[in-house]
Parts: C-alpha cells; structure tokens; sequence
C-alpha cells in the first residue's frame, strides 16, 4: 500500500531563502557547517537515518508541501527551533502560504499549549522575513 | 492574515465508523461517556479550550482533513493514544485514505522515533478496521 | 534559605479516600502491590530518591496542600494518569476542594495543550467519585 | 463549579522588575518585541489562545500568586527557559517570596528530573538578581 | 569510524522467556499479533525504520547488550512501558544481571524524576518474574 | 540487590578537557559559574539531588563509564544540550572512545527520531574537538 516516490521541485533555492531572510542564512550557515563535521564522521548508521528521514518528505500520496507543513507540526509542539526553521524554510520552497503555514502551527498550538508559545513568536519572525 | 473558518463536511458519521470498527467504537463511547461528566462539571476555562480546539479544525486555508492529519502526526509524536484515534477516524470521516493516513504517521515516526512504534502499531490495528 | 519542613496532617487516611472512590481504591491497591515488590527490591538509590519525593511535599514556605496541587499541575502537564491519581487523591486528603483542583488542572491544560485532555477526562471522572 | 475570575493586583510593574535584572530587561524586551511581530500576523485563533492563557492566571479559586507558581513548575518540568523566566517575575511582581519559588521549583526538580537541573541553574541566576 | 556490526548471541529465545514470566509471554504476546497486521501493510518506510532501529542495537563499538540496556534507560525517561518490556527482555536474553538491569533504571529515574516512578514499577514487576 | 559504589577514577581532569577542547571550556565555565549561585542559594533539597544524582554514576554493577554514556543517551533523547555536553566529557574523562560515544547517540537517535538530529550535530562537533 505504498505510493511512489518522487523527489519533490522546488520553487525557491536554498540560496534565494538566505538572500530573502537573515534568520534563514544564519540557520542555514550553521546547519551547514555542522552538518559537514557530521559528514565526516562518516557513522554508518548516522547517514541511513539522514537518507530514511530524506524519503519521508518526497512526493507520494501527499504532497511533499503537505508533509514539510506536517514536519513544522510536529518539531513546534515538540518545539525544536532548529526544526521548526528547517519545516518552514523548506514549505516555503515548496509554495506554502503564510496562511498556510499559520494555520499547521496553529494546529501544534492547540495540540501542545502555551508552551509552545515562544517557539512561534520565533516562527513568526522568520515567518515575517520570508514573506516580507 | 486568519483565513474565513467554515464547519467541515463530513463523509461518514460517528455512527457509521463506530460500526464498521470495533475499536473505534469502544474508544468512542468511552470518550464520550467521560466528556458527559466534563460536561457537567461546567468549567468556564475548559468549555473555552473545548471551543478553541474545535475551531482549530475547520475548513480554512488549509482542508479540514488536512488538518486532521496534523492532529494525527502531533498526537502520534506526541504518543497519545487516544488523541490517535480520534484523529485517525476524524480524517477517514473527510476522506483521507489508508495510505495517506500512513504518510502523515511516517512523518510522525521518523520525527519521533522508534518511541512512537507501540502507538504507530495500535494506529494500523484501528486503520486495518476502517479500511477493511 | 530553606524552611523547616514538617509532615502535613491529613483530613483523610487513605482508606477513607478508598472507601469513597472505587477509581481511588483500585489506583491504590495496585500501587501498594507494586511497590511491596520495589521494597523487596531493596535498591538503595531508589529508597533514596522515594525519600527524597517524600521530602518535597512536607509543609514548608509553601503548605503541602499547594505543593501537592503543584505535584498535580506537573503530572497533568506532563501526562501520567498514575501521577494525577496520586496529587488528586493527596491533594483531597489534604483539603483542596473541587474548584482548586479544576484550577490547577486548568493551569496544566493551557501550558499542556489538548493532549492534556484525554487526561483531563480521566481526572474528571475521579474528582466527580471523590467530590460526590 | 466555576469561581469569579478577577485580574491580579501587581506590587511591581514590569519595568521595576526590568529595573531591578538585567536578566529580566533583556527577557522583557526580547519577548514584547517578538508579541508585536506575532500582533502584526492578526491570527484569530492565536489571539484567542493568548486571551485564554491571561485568562487562566487570573484570581480565582486559587490566587492568581499560587497559580503563577504552578505555571512556573509546568514550564520548569517541560524545560522551556522564556516560560521558566516569565512565571518567576509574574510571581515576583504578585509578592511570591524566594522560598516560595524555590519550594515551586523544587516540586519541578523531583518531578522532572536531572534533565531539569540546567533550568534550575539559570533560574536561580534570576532569582538572584530579583531578590539581592 | 563505524564498527562492524554483527548479530549478538542470545542465552535466551523470546519462547524461554515467555516461559519464565507471564508478563513478558502477554507482552510478546500482543506485540507479535501487532507487528503481523504492521508486515501486512506493507508501508516501505516503516519496513526500512524497523530494520534500521534492528542494526542499531547490533554487537560493534558497544557489546548489543551494553545497547540493550541503553535502549531501556532511553524506553524508561520516556516513559514508554511497551518499549521498557522490550528492552528488560532483551537484555535478559543476553545475560544481563538484576543489579544491571536496576542501574540502568536508576540512570533513567535520576534523569528523568518521578514521573518515572510508574514506570519503575512496573518494570520492577517483570524484573521480579524474570529472575525469580 | 544493590552493589557497592565507588568514586570512579577519572582518566581526565575537567582543566585537560578544557584544554582540549574550546566548546567543552565555555560549557564548563557557565556550569560552574551556574552552580556556585545554586550553593549560595543554600537550598536543602536540591543539595541532597545534587548528591544522588551523583551517586547515581559511581563505579557499581555496571561501570561508571558505562553509566555516563547511559546519561548521554537520557540527555540526548531527552534533547537537553547542556546535559549532553556533561555526559561526552564525563564519557570521555573515564576512558569512552569516540566510537563508543557514537553508538549510545545511535540508540538515542533511533529511538528519539530526528528531532534529535540538531543535539547530534552539537554534540559531534564536540566529539570532533576532543578527540582530534
């Protein structure tokens, strides 16, 4: 019951996300740079979590938009900033609106409570610098 | 920037699932067997939140079952069983399919980890009854 | 800084509490089998830490009453129904009434989020046997 | 079973508690700054969450003083540092003594365990400077 | 720097231990029914996280039953009974002791605080049947 | 069934970590800096934690190294940085190789799922400088 699996196209590049916003080329620019540490570690199982966490997020029986907006869900009500601002730089490199994008972390703030509530005060500013 | 918020149109009832699935139906009953009684408790605060999480889920710029699916990876993330359920029987009463309902799970399950497993089996014992 | 501790004196022995609430006794028979068997155990650094569990809740700058509403917010918060059994039935002992525990709970609700709620119900269901 | 609910009396505004930490200036600046990015957005459903959530810690069954304190042991176990540090100055600025909010977060502390030690840490760095 | 990995030797097959402890038997019991409908569907990510979740607890750097007990320390701070049962068995399967398997459980209740203490319990119950 | 403890001997000294290591001095002064505040504070029970959790990693059944990674895996399924910086340099001042530090993160990525992967980075990035 599994549906193919494509690699989904972007509208925006990582480098025109940076450009548009400086809270996204900072997260990316550290992201980045830890991530070739990571690389160079070269731990086995390391590299088939990142590959299996890749696969999820292709096109399928949803869209690849759908599940990046399901992956902002889920890192804001178990709010991880970090994967907050990777799900809602990569929605927006699939064509997510900010209403769109406001109404999935309106999900996780009703699911997950004021606790939340400073995780999206910083969506938000992120949020505001993407769709200026 | 909030979207007008509409009722969602539902393609089966609570009735109609209840008799197609047996868990459904147990956890169904039981919830609202227990909501009768926070009913009549009569708190002004809860009755609020009651409010607030229902209009979460509306028609907006995002599909009700949209939403219901990013109930469903919060609540499997955030390993709630029975918030699960709930989820899981309000996307099949808007029409998710069986292996969209398993995609948003996925997210749920390589954000989460193997944590989530017990939950994602129960979750596939309630799916294997509604999409019987 | 520390406040001298004392034990707190309890309006109710937890047979009363029992002899009121079927939720209350079975939640507490099966607590004490269990933790007969821990005691057999003998584990130093579990005695330990029980002790020190004990030690926190004792009359202080704040009144074992708050404490235990607090030890009731924290386990609503974080989800564990044996936990709220627990503060709820101590916190009864010790004389908060009905709409001090709905108020706490409340305080769990808003930081927690509606995966509080499966719990909540549940902790309903015993404040409406105790409170009868 | 719902008690009136009054606003709080404040002995301290906010800018003396800014006046008296440094810690506090910088969290107060950061987070009204960000509230009026989050303003700007206009989302009905996070208004009404913020509304509910001010709702919640106002005077009722308990005093709002009490439930400040069981919104600083919820964020203290869930780890969230800006939740952590808004209920220690609405405690402070409610007449809460530093006993009372070490008693509250030693509540947090057995509950939550190890994990919550470096929220501890810095919490005490602003109770320190609030209560010098 | 990955270690090669190999399959660890168990002292016990899973129908050993079901002999040895009716929890463990009901346990296995229920997670083999489960895991037989999770096969049937068939979803391809679920398949490769199950056998990667497989290679992680493999004899390498760390001996499998090092990563066993690690796995119940992780099960237990999460508060996960399915995945405590799990971990107990399978570090019982590879020789791990009673005083190991409790200071292992000891690691995770200082970590993790009270809120474990349910879950020690419990496990404390299946440890009990299986070193009887 | 408990074991006798014993102060762990320490291959290391917290200065030759610092030594080493850039990430690992800056934490270590924050922590100390942190916890003379937390003496001074005086507090009784948090005094008598401090201590437990320290008996809770002394040489035992299982090695005190044994446990420090036992603590890394809570801390990084738990997601606390500053927890996981302890642990790696307690690992690592008691004679864990780097590939043994990788394989408690590997249980603790697998069962925690990607919203551990940012800790990861971190705390390969200290890996990378304390055992260049």
């Amino acid at each position: 019951m599994t549906t193919d699996r494509q690699e989904p196209k972007y509208l925006f590049s990582e480098t025109q996300v940076a450009e548009k916003s400086q809270l996204a080329r900072r997260f990316l620019d550290t992201r980045n740079r830890l991530n070739e540490n990571v690389d160079q570690a070269d731990n086995y199982l390391v590299k088939r979590f990142y590959n299996l966490d890749h696969n999820t997020y292709m096109e399928g029986a949803l869209s690849a938009k759908s599940k990046e907006l399901m992956g902002l869900v889920a890192s804001t009500c178990l709010r991880c900033d970090d994967c907050i601002n990777y799900h809602v730089i990569q929605s927006y490199r699939l064509g997510a609106t900010a209403p769109e994008q406001q109404e999935a972390i309106n999900v996780a703030l009703i699911v997950g409570g004021s606790i939340v509530v400073p995780h999206l005060r910083r969506a938000y500013e992120l949020l505001a610098e993407l769709y200026a």
